[in-house]
C-alpha cells in the first residue's frame, strides 16, 4: 500500500489503483526472476533479493498509467514496466556499491553487497540488466514486432552512456562541485529521468500509437516528472530520517554532492518542485479523462513523504 | 593481423579474411561507440579505450564465419558481432574489477579500472551492455523485425544469469575447490560458451534463416568451439609469459581457480581440446564449402598461442 498524503487530489480511490498496480507488477516481477533454486542459486537469490518485496514501484505505475492513455492491456504493461523496474534495481544495486556512493542501506534492508558480497552484487546489476532486455524481447508487448524493437531501442538509450550510466558519471564528477541550476538539470535528466520518461512512453506504446504531438506532450510530461521526483528526492534526503526513508539521510550532504537544496535551499527547490508539477500537469490538457491516474501519479511524486 | 600458426589449414588465404573482418569490426566499433567529445567525455574515452585497438575478435569472425552460411550481408553481420563485442568486452571490463579478479592487464595494456577509475570501469560495463542491445535494436539486421527480437533474446539469455554473468558466478564460488569434469564444462558452457555460441548463431541469422537441424548443427559446433576455446586457454594460462599473453599469465592457479590443467595436466587438457576440435568439424558436415570459415577458426582457436 503506498502511503500517500490524503489531499483533494490523492484520494483513496487513486491508493487503490496504485496499490492493485504494486501488487501486479509484484507478482510479474516474481515469475520475470529465475527461481532461487535454479543454478546458481546464490545469484538467483541476490536478484530476487534486490528486487523483490520493497521500493515505491513509481516507474511501472507510470507506465500503467501511460498505458491507460492508449488503451494499453495490463498485462503487457506489467511485462513493459517489469523490465524497467529490473533496470532500476541494477542501478541502484551498482549504485550503492563502495566504488560509487558505498551505502549500506536500501529500502530499509542492507544492500546487496552488504547482505551478499560486492562480486555478487556487481553480478546482479549485470545480470538483472540483460533480464530486463530479454523481458522486452521474449513477449509479446505489441502486435507490431517493428514497434517492439522500438522499445527495446528507447530503454537501451535511456539505460546507457547517453541515459542513466552517462547521468551516474556526471554525478561522480560533480562531487565536491557547485554546480549551476542548468548542470544540474542536465544531470538529472539523463541520470533519473530517462528511465521515468522511458517507463511512460513504454507503457503507453503497449497499447495504439499516438500521434506524435501527443507523444511529445506524453515525453515533455514525463521529463517534468522525472525532474520533480529528483528535487523532491533531494529535499527529503535534507529534512527526512533514515527510518522515514528506508536509506540512509543525508548521505547527499556528507558525500558532498551538489543537490537542488545544495543550490537553492530546502524552500526554493520545493517551490521548483510546484513549477515543474504545474508544468506536467499542463502537458497532459487535451487528453482529458485517460490522463487521470497519470495527474495523480504527478500529484505523488510532489507529494510524497519517503 | 591475427598471429597463427602458419599449418596446411590455417592459410595466408584464412589471415588475410581475418585480417579483413578484424579491420571491418574495428570500423564498426569505431561508429558504435560515442565520439570520446560526446558529454560525459570521461566514460565515453573509457568506454572506448575498453573496446577499441586491442582483442583478437574471435566472436565477431565467427559471427562473419557462420554469416558465410546463410548469405548474410557483411554489413549487418558486422553490427551483429560489433553487438557481441560490445558484452564481451563489458563483461571482460567487470571481470578485471577488484571485487572480482583484481587484474591489471589486459589486451597488453593497464586494465580499465586501473587506467581510469573503479567508479568510472562499473559504469562502462554497465554502459556498454546496454549498447550492446540499442545496436541490436536500432539497426537492420534481417528483414523480419519478428527474427530480430529473437537476435535481442538471445544475446539477453547469453549475457544473463543463465549464461555469461551465471558463469562468472560459478567460477567465483569455486575458487580454492576441486571440480569435476562435468562441474568444469557446466562453468564454461555458461561463462564463455554462452556468448561464443550467441556470437555464431546471430551471425547465421543475419542471413537467411537456417532449418532446424542445421541450425541444431551449428550451435553444436559453437559449443565444442567455445569449451575448446576455454580449455585452451587455461593451458596457455598455465604455459604462456604475460608478454605472448598481453593478460597477467599464471593467475588462474595463483587465484586458486579449477581449470582444465589443474583438473587434467597439461598433456591431457590438450587431448580433450583436440577431441573438441574433431566433434565441431564433425558437426560441420554436410554444410560444404560454405562452412570453410567456420573450419578455419576451428583450427585457429585450438592452434592459438595467446
Amino acid at each position: 500500500m503506498l502511503p500517500v498524503m490524503m489531499t483533494t487530489k490523492i484520494t483513496g480511490d487513486f491508493q487503490h489503483w496504485a496499490s492493485v498496480g504494486q501488487q501486479r507488477i509484484e507478482a510479474r516481477l516474481q515469475t520475470l526472476l529465475p527461481s532461487a533454486d535454479l543454478a546458481p542459486q546464490r545469484l538467483h537469490q541476490a536478484m530476487r533479493y534486490a528486487v523483490l518485496g520493497a521500493g515505491k514501484r513509481v516507474r511501472p505505475l507510470l507506465a500503467f498509467a501511460a498505458g491507460e492513455l492508449t488503451e494499453a492491456g495490463p498485462g503487457r504493461v506489467a511485462l513493459a514496466g517489469g523490465a524497467v523496474e529490473l533496470i532500476h534495481a541494477y542501478s541502484l544495486v551498482h549504485d550503492d556499491l563502495p566504488c560509487m556512493d558505498d551505502d549500506v542501506l536500501r529500502r530499509g534492508r542492507p544492500t546487496c553487497h552488504v547482505e551478499f558480497d560486492e562480486a555478487t552484487a556487481l553480478l546482479v546489476g549485470d545480470a538483472l540488466q540483460s533480464l530486463a532486455f530479454q523481458v522486452l524481447a521474449e513477449n509479446c508487448l505489441t502486435d507490431d514486432a517493428s514497434a517492439q524493437l522500438e522499445m527495446v531501442r528507447l530503454l537501451a538509450a535511456a539505460s546507457g552512456s547517453r541515459g542513466m550510466a552517462g547521468g551516474q558519471a556526471i554525478d561522480l564528477a560533480a562531487i565536491g562541485k557547485s554546480l549551476t541550476l542548468p548542470e544540474l538539470e542536465f544531470m538529472h535528466i539523463h541520470k533519473t529521468g530517462a528511465i521515468i520518461r522511458a517507463a511512460t512512453l513504454l507503457g503507453a506504446r503497449c497499447g495504439t500509437a499516438l500521434a506524435d504531438a501527443e507523444l511529445h506532450k506524453l515525453d515533455h510530461f514525463a521529463k517534468c516528472i522525472g525532474l520533480a521526483f529528483q528535487v523532491i528526492d533531494d529535499v527529503l534526503d535534507a529534512e527526512a530520517t533514515t527510518a522515514t526513508l528506508g536509506k540512509t539521510a543525508g548521505k547527499d550532504a556528507q558525500n558532498n554532492k551538489p543537490t537542488y537544496v545544495s543550490a537553492l535551499g530546502v524552500g526554493e527547490a520545493r517551490k521548483l518542485a510546484t513549477q515543474l508539477h504545474q508544468d506536467a500537469l499542463a502537458a497532459l490538457d487535451g487528453f482529458g479523462e485517460r490522463a487521470l491516474r497519470l495527474r495523480q501519479l504527478a500529484d505523488f511524486v510532489v507529494m510524497r513523504k519517503f
